[in-house]
């Protein structure tokens, strides 16, 4: 079979050393480019030491790329700069997946309040198709632009979707109190990620005004079909890698432990990288791999709901889950390239 | 001014190597005794060795702490042997401080179903004071049995309080999510805190079950003047110190950030170890210290408040606390052998 | 191509679930059956539960083994029960790689001074073929019984072997001060090993008596033609996974770096798994990987030699490595299952 | 007693935290100012929020300094910025003590080739003394500027000082074999401390090249009476703080064990804050203090020692061994303000 042509736009973050990682051995990719304005001429491994004799070739400027005749990109760009791209390249033949916030919020005044900046490709809002296959697999197949998911959302929405669709809990009141790997916070060295500052240290931070607000509350809306409202509260995990969300519901009728499982069954049946667990999940178990774990339960004494998820922020959130769309957009198997196991321990 | 006579009861665990590091340096004590039947004989520092040069002092047995007339006597038991404890020498002259969770719970019948056993002194739970001064400043001075705190329930508590006392929040529906150190789980090794096992990893356990929880609705009830129920759920940081505590609760009436600010100060001030903060708490900040750092804010777009505190389990949360308890036992300033800062970073 | 029939006895260690974790996605592999005593009839996944989803058969009981015909069974048993087996098993049909010290070294009589126990299969010494293929590619092939090498003489003799090899460094007064993660300490819990003992920690242990000792000095004796000793001291790092050797010598004749870097590049030229560096190694470039890199530099201000390895302890330094010989055994590409690139960060 | 007027001059560093920390409890100590030309007219606390409520006083600009006739002064700048203050202010009537590496050298030549820059006060580096105690502790008491000791030399020196003042061990061949908590790099971020970096990882840095060789040669040349070579090799640890230095020396003579231990014993004997240990030192088992964990042994079979110590890089390496020398210079008791034990666990 003849391998498509992809491409990655931007090489120096965490996002793009992932999506490396996983395309080199894909069965189904050419990796053709990798560009970079402000390292391009030298060696990809130059900018990611650990992957020396995997993927050695030059990084290449933006300007090069159309040349090499794409059959996908990958955007692994900053908020604000992929719209930017997707502006001045988007009629071009290659279908795109971008890996930035810019095209997952459908409503444009929406993206601008959070974002707080205006959107340069606003009519591309509507065509751009939510990546998440597990609730928009037949969207994506078919997808030009593909708007992948946030790590947060990614794990929020997974773990309360199912319950928000069979009316199991209810839409308001909703809290998801996350806790993510530092990885989530970019490749760039800032004074709130130096070592000493997080090591052996926990805390929340962006309380009420972190923008995977309206991604998670987007879509859980769409799956309950009204208004869902969530209270989500990022925290800063001392580790690399992975996200724990702890969500909390209020029941919407009488329901038990039992009645959440098989919710969670029933919508995940058949998935290939949703595992529905009998025990909390725990992010090293998800490590390196491109699972989402899910487990629930109901607490009778205070009548709440606590549903749970793990996953790794740069997989499942991120450089896996754009694996998997396009798996998706190109009909290969959805797992090709992605049966890694987790790294544990 | 004479130095007290004290003695630590339980000595191979953290709560009693914390102990000793604080009590060492403390103007107003002299520690005449550590027991340990386990490791009697042997200096304290082998079962320590970082208080070598330090306390170097032999372990005896319980059978010869009578003898030493002690005038206070902390227990660093295990839940189940600190009731034996009290059961066998609760009549003797000295006071005691225990650190487990015997006498925390008022209700006998609470204490049995949480902690699956029969409670050996049930006569003493009516007298025995909750050692957290904050909230009992006046019973402690006189007590003759504190119940010094869980770890969980300081910080769960002080961050909710002021808030259920001055009728801002809902007493039902509260959830507090809590992220314990690994201390926290004790010192004997264990599978579940084997280091390959925690190392980059995050989990909830204990879920609906943990002890705590009953701990928590007691004193919270106390404060609302009413049923309190909170939804408990412990996680396991990859650290070795700190609990950071996210609770959120509805709101009672209309109110905003201020209203929650003002009624933390309103609580705590003049207390030398709660420091109310103007952002979120990080529990490093408060590592090997016994402050206990606050902040609320409110959220009107969810109509949720949320409020965070963060301490050192070993120290606010365990054997510093019950040494501002025993100050406050001995009409010393309640700051006595506590004036360390923290250590951060 | 048919597949090969490949069983593992031994399942609860780190270097079982690490096989299982290379063999599952390894093409040329049929994994027939993974056995256990202790935990017999259990799903594997019930032992490792991050690998759920991936590999869930039936432990099986080592007695069920033989009926199913296995072409290669690798052995992850502690040091002492793999001998048995051999000693019990030996002659049935299909190959072994063991990946046990227990034989490793070739004097009997070496064995059992540094393992403190009698050798149960000493005729077998003889046969056993150290497996590390970069050394000893040819005799792999074509060995009924490979001895896995250690962890830390992987990484040790990897950074030596070429240097002694070439006459560059002299063969006695050598150093190799190795950091090793917890993994390397094995699966079960121990005081030493409890989470908040090593958490902010690092120490060395074992001092002059590890057993890795002769094992390092046995294989660079063999590449230097003569009588190699090495002080090695072990410590613990206080990480999950990786090995990070520092290294010391004199130099045996007048040198600068570079003949240092061109020993190392001729020794290890077409090697897949050794990256010889530009820049001292680090062991998150190897996470997860099969990867050794080294790197080596002359100090003319002391006159002496500095060479430093990093590998994956369980990858490289154990399962890994594993399949490679395995790969060599039947004459399948080396690299084959071994193709995951390093999970950085 | 009237209490001396202490003052610190820069804030921002850990160094300056970690002096306000000790300081601020010192019973002999009037902290009078703190000094910043980046943060003047901010609270201390704005920019060590974890030392809110202990130390909320503004930074001064430098300028004031001088009206406040402090009688010391504590220099927490940057080496290169530190010699310029002394050049400028070097005539008042205040003592010094810098913890910069601008004093610590006695030939200008060798300072100016290690830290490639000139020396801009050369005329005090004659009556600048070494601070470290244990070696120079009566020219500690009378001296005008104390050049405090490096982090890496503190441990190193006190490790092989002994050793070769009996002359026990070869002045030549030493290998200093350190690893260092990243608190070590300073508070301000940088690509190579950014947290995912390091989490994980481990590494050698500075090979060859690391600035405080010079400084452990001079202080063991006095030592030994003699030029002492060391190839000092750094690494960086992925913990916050805490530094284990692992020597390795050639025997200059016959000797056992004992003698080594003895030859600690001996030389100190009745020092407040180093411990000879039985066992090999951990870098936990100091956190926080200021002690100095040594500990050395023989091995017959190689012919080599290997001596080993553990410090808290920011205590004993930094502000602690600074309030020591203070105590000295001001003839109070020697551990006055530093009586804390370590944190652990």
């Amino acid at each position: 079979m003849e391998r498509a042509r992809i491409a990655i736009v931007g090489a120096t973050g965490y996002t793009g050393s992932e999506l490396v990682r996983l395309l080199v051995s894909h069965p189904h990719v050419e990796l053709i480019a990798i560009t970079s304005e402000s390292r391009a001429g030298e060696p990809f491994s130059d900018v990611h030491p650990a992957l020396r004799g995997i993927e050695d070739r030059r990084l290449i400027p933006l300007a090069e790329l159309g040349r090499l005749a794409p059959d996908l990109v990958f955007l692994a760009l900053p908020h604000r700069v992929s719209m930017g791209f997707v502006r001045d390249h988007g009629t071009e033949p290659y279908r795109i997946i971008d890996l930035s916030g810019d095209f997952r919020l459908r409503e444009r005044s929406v993206y601008e309040r959070w974002y707080e900046t205006t959107h340069v490709a606003p009519d591309r809002l509507a065509d751009a198709v939510f990546g998440l296959p597990e609730l928009y697999r037949d969207r994506i197949r078919d997808a030009r632009l593909v708007a992948n998911p946030g790590c947060y959302p990614t794990g929020a929405i997974l773990a309360l979707a199912p319950l928000l669709r069979e009316g199991l809990i209810r839409p308001r009141g909703i809290v998801a109190d996350s806790k993510s790997g530092v990885t989530g916070a970019g490749a760039k060295a800032k004074e709130t990620t130096h070592f000493p500052e997080l090591f052996g240290n926990f805390k929340a931070y962006g309380l009420l005004a972190h923008r995977h607000t309206p991604e998670i509350e987007q879509a859980l809306t769409a799956a309950a079909g009204g208004g869902v409202e969530v209270l989500f509260t990022p925290h800063l995990l001392p580790i690399d890698r992975g996200i724990l969300t702890t969500a909390y519901a209020e029941p919407a009728r009488e329901l038990d432990h039992d009645m959440l499982r098989k919710a969670y069954e029933h919508a995940y049946a058949g998935e290939p990288f949703v595992r529905v667990l009998a025990a909390p999940p725990e992010v090293k178990h998800v490590r390196g791999s491109n699972y989402c774990d899910v487990y629930a339960t109901y607490d009778p004494r205070t009548n709440r709901v606590l549903a749970i998820s793990a996953i790794d922020n740069l997989v499942k959130g991120a450089a896996g889950q754009a694996v998997q769309n396009m798996n998706l957009m190109f009909a290969w198997p959805e797992t090709a390239g992605l049966e890694q196991g987790p790294l544990n321990p």
